[in-house]
């Protein structure tokens, strides 16, 4: 971590095309990637021995520049200078940029393609630009193999340094479309709306994470299927509406072996008990200073962390009642009409759970003023990313022929999707509850969706209670919405029985 | 604003036992209350007037000093000084203390009466200290008519500060017990810890009211109840297990009639769009960062949420299909007994909300250091607050005979309550979702405990997915859980079908 005395890159004149500051894998996976598509890259790590292992190993041949320290990365890398940092989200990342400001020209652009708080990047970005430099954050989504491959990238901040990093971004970006050339990087927005569009990214792969765990449990534990028959299910679905990268993965899953050398298949070995990064609960504490119901994404961080309470379930399985599919009597009737049931479960609150992250990105754009294009930010999880699926194409398709759509589901494919599924949809609930099967995502979506199509909800006795006991005043349904109303209720209400 | 020439108090001696800043309708009735127990109270609001208006109104030949300016305050009030803030919580609190700080003499205790983020309270109490005084951050639940006649108190902070004023703050709580003698007011714990246990209570608040509704509905709409039938159910289960002040206001609301002119009752009227002020968000945000799922708050908090989209849902309803009570075709069958089924539903809910909240505020004790004592918690709620019921003496017996209790859940007096109304609670969700009813709580309730009381949960599939698109390992069932294991997926995977 001291300078090193004997820099491996060559003293010549500057001739990098690209810095790169941490080589774990993101990092070192997207650096290969940039190389790949005929840049040169200067390559920078904390830990000296890191860079140097890299450059003698998968970088061998290729055209990187290893440096020991931000000086010599920094000279290495032709002006304008993009220098992009894949480092541990938070202050890690401002440490980095103070030291980088002094070593840069005016109009060199400084890049975070880590996981990072919008609201960390809305503040960096106001401060790079005031040094007179460019910011740019953006989200990059694919796990380690899109980092390699071609990722999705979503890049918000100092819009002068888009048309810099452009070609490179789309060059190392995923690509769709018939003929595969629609890169799936696309300038998002000012500020932080790159990181912000890439947390919501995350939070609805949150939702479809739970959403295939309840699928899984209503086919494993109601209708008994093994993993061979599992494998054969989400295979047909991956070749449905369905069709998505978390349903390809699940897909392979169900095929592997226990590679301990156990009986069986490794996924039953597997604990029960979700692990969390925390982009799920950002979008969810963001959804609540918003108020907007951003319920499925919250249920979905809910439930890993009721999963990560194995000890105390274990323990209270044991005392508490209630049914189980066996002993609650209910037959699931015939066994591939449950499945479609299942599956248009699955759908229809995928569906919900789109939704409810663009209504969130909607409040977030209105709150920040950015001037977002939802049916490209669509198009960017088209391919490359964890959500990747052709329903996004759906979703373009929406927002492409109503720029102000409200909401998803009053989009004629999708209200029509919704109308199809629903009493399959109602059904899998149903039968989850008699049986005690938990399936919060699809309970959640349903309740969301009956409570979206109701005019009229019960909370007008809730607004008559808080006038009750606190005088909060309520409006009323037969007088103009800016008259605020008080009742003396105690001196109104008929007086109770002793 | 600017200081008065003519003070309205005398030039003696100090004179009054305790001192209040902001008269606004809980300020006021705080003094009242305050007064009314043999004590004299010096107040000042910042608006002169206001403080005019209460001297020479309601505090008329009653023992207050009227003061015009934070100097003649402080100068009113003996050492060592209780002097409380009833203001806007946030930065207005501060502002008073910074003032406060050099008029006070050592010892002196500064009491925050606010709805506060604990998190503020955890500052200033620290930051009052190192400034020799001491602060005291108190949540103060019962509305307007608790505070006149006897609010529920949480005080926490500087423990020295407790014995002077616990006098006072015992004097002015509600009484609860056979004998009416035992103060709902007890220390809770240091620094911001009554301020939390505050927040608890409206989280709680929040779930109970959505319960409410949420009973409503199926009452009104599955078995078309009138809102004189809904008053006797209400007034009937005001007898029973659920016997609450919420339940008791909610009946009262049945019986109101339009107080506008119009035909039949108020409740009828009133908008169907829920307010909020932000401590159910504080709990659900706290809850996330815990990482425990406080899913009936949060729930709670969207429902609200939903509710005031109430444009978009008129909108919505005309384009979205699903059954209605009456084209499901479901059957409620005998009406007594459904009525009975939502009673269990409502009672089992309500039992799984404040397991929810208990656990959010051991995990919090936990993360700050916090020595509470949760039996004494239920008693601060059994009189004066909103949530006040008879139902806390049994979480009370509970945590009196279990201090380190897991979760309500698993102590018998719940354990078969719940498997009492199970089978009501499942036939409501059920028929609830068959109706196209959204009672979000009640199937989220049902959920939790139906996570809760499983053995394996399907999260196992969830952290295969996450060890096969990011590298970020999973535990195994048979192996020691302090080992990782991380599988190539791809390399063991059945080779697709093309």
């Amino acid at each position: 971590m001291s300078p090193s005395p004997a820099p491996s890159s060559q003293s010549q004149a500057p001739a990098a095309d690209f810095g790169l500051i941490g080589l774990a894998v993101m990092g070192e996976n997207l650096a290969l990637n940039v190389e790949s598509r005929g840049y040169s890259v200067a390559v920078f790590n904390r830990t000296t021995s890191v860079t140097d292992a890299f450059i003698s190993g998968r970088a061998k041949g290729k055209k990187f520049t290893g440096c020991h320290s931000l000086e010599e990365l920094v000279a290495a890398v032709k002006t304008p200078r993009k220098i992009m940092m894949m480092v541990k989200a938070g202050p890690a990342v401002d440490d980095l940029i103070e030291k980088l400001i002094p070593l840069c020209s005016p109009g060199d652009v400084i890049i975070d393609g880590g996981n990072e708080h919008y609201t960390n990047t809305e503040r960096r970005t106001q401060y790079v630009e005031s040094k007179g430099l460019l910011y740019i954050g953006t989200g990059v989504s694919g796990g380690e193999e899109g980092a390699l491959k071609g990722p999705s990238m979503m890049p918000g901040g100092s819009e002068k340094g888009w048309p810099l990093v452009k070609p490179i971004f789309q060059a190392i970006a995923a690509k769709v479309g018939p003929k595969e050339d629609i890169p799936c990087c696309e300038w998002v927005g000012p500020r932080g709306a790159g990181h912000y569009v890439k947390m919501v990214h995350n939070g609805i792969e949150y939702g479809d994470m739970q959403l295939i765990c309840e699928a899984y449990l209503m086919l494993k534990e109601a209708a008994g299927l093994t993993n061979d028959e599992l494998y054969d299910v989400f295979d047909s679905w991956n070749r449905s509406e369905l069709q998505s990268y978390l349903i390809e993965i699940s897909r392979d899953i169900f095929s592997v072996k226990d590679d301990q050398g156990g009986d069986g298949y490794l996924v039953d070995k597997i604990l029960d008990a979700a692990g969390a990064k925390g982009t799920g609960k950002w979008m969810s504490q963001l959804a609540l200073d918003l108020g907007v119901p951003s319920t499925m994404v919250t249920e979905a961080v809910y439930a890993r962390s009721l999963s990560s309470f194995k000890d105390a379930r274990v323990r209270a399985s044991k005392i508490l009642a209630g049914p189980s599919p066996a002993s609650s009597g209910v037959n699931i009737g015939d066994k591939k009409q449950f499945i479609e049931d299942v599956k248009q479960a699955l759908y229809a609150s995928k569906i919900c759970s789109y939704a409810q992250g663009y209504v969130q990105l909607q409040a977030a754009a209105k709150e920040h003023n950015w001037p977002l294009n939802y049916g490209d930010i669509a198009l960017l999880w088209r391919g490359g990313c964890i959500i990747r699926a052709q329903f996004l194409e759906r979703i373009k398709e929406a927002f492409d022929a109503q720029p102000n759509l409200e909401n998803l589901l009053l989009f004629p494919f999708f209200t029509e999707a919704l109308k199809k599924a629903q009493d399959s949809w109602r059904k899998v609930v149903v039968t989850a509850t008699q049986m005690g099967l938990p399936v919060i995502e699809f309970s959640n979506a349903l309740a969301y969706y009956d409570s979206y199509r109701r005019e009229r909800l019960p909370a007008n006795l809730l607004q008559a209670q808080r006038d009750y006991f606190g005088a909060h005043t309520y409006q009323r349904t037969d007088k103009p919405l800016d008259k605020k109303f008080h009742s003396e209720w105690i001196q109104l209400r008929k007086t109770p029985k002793a």
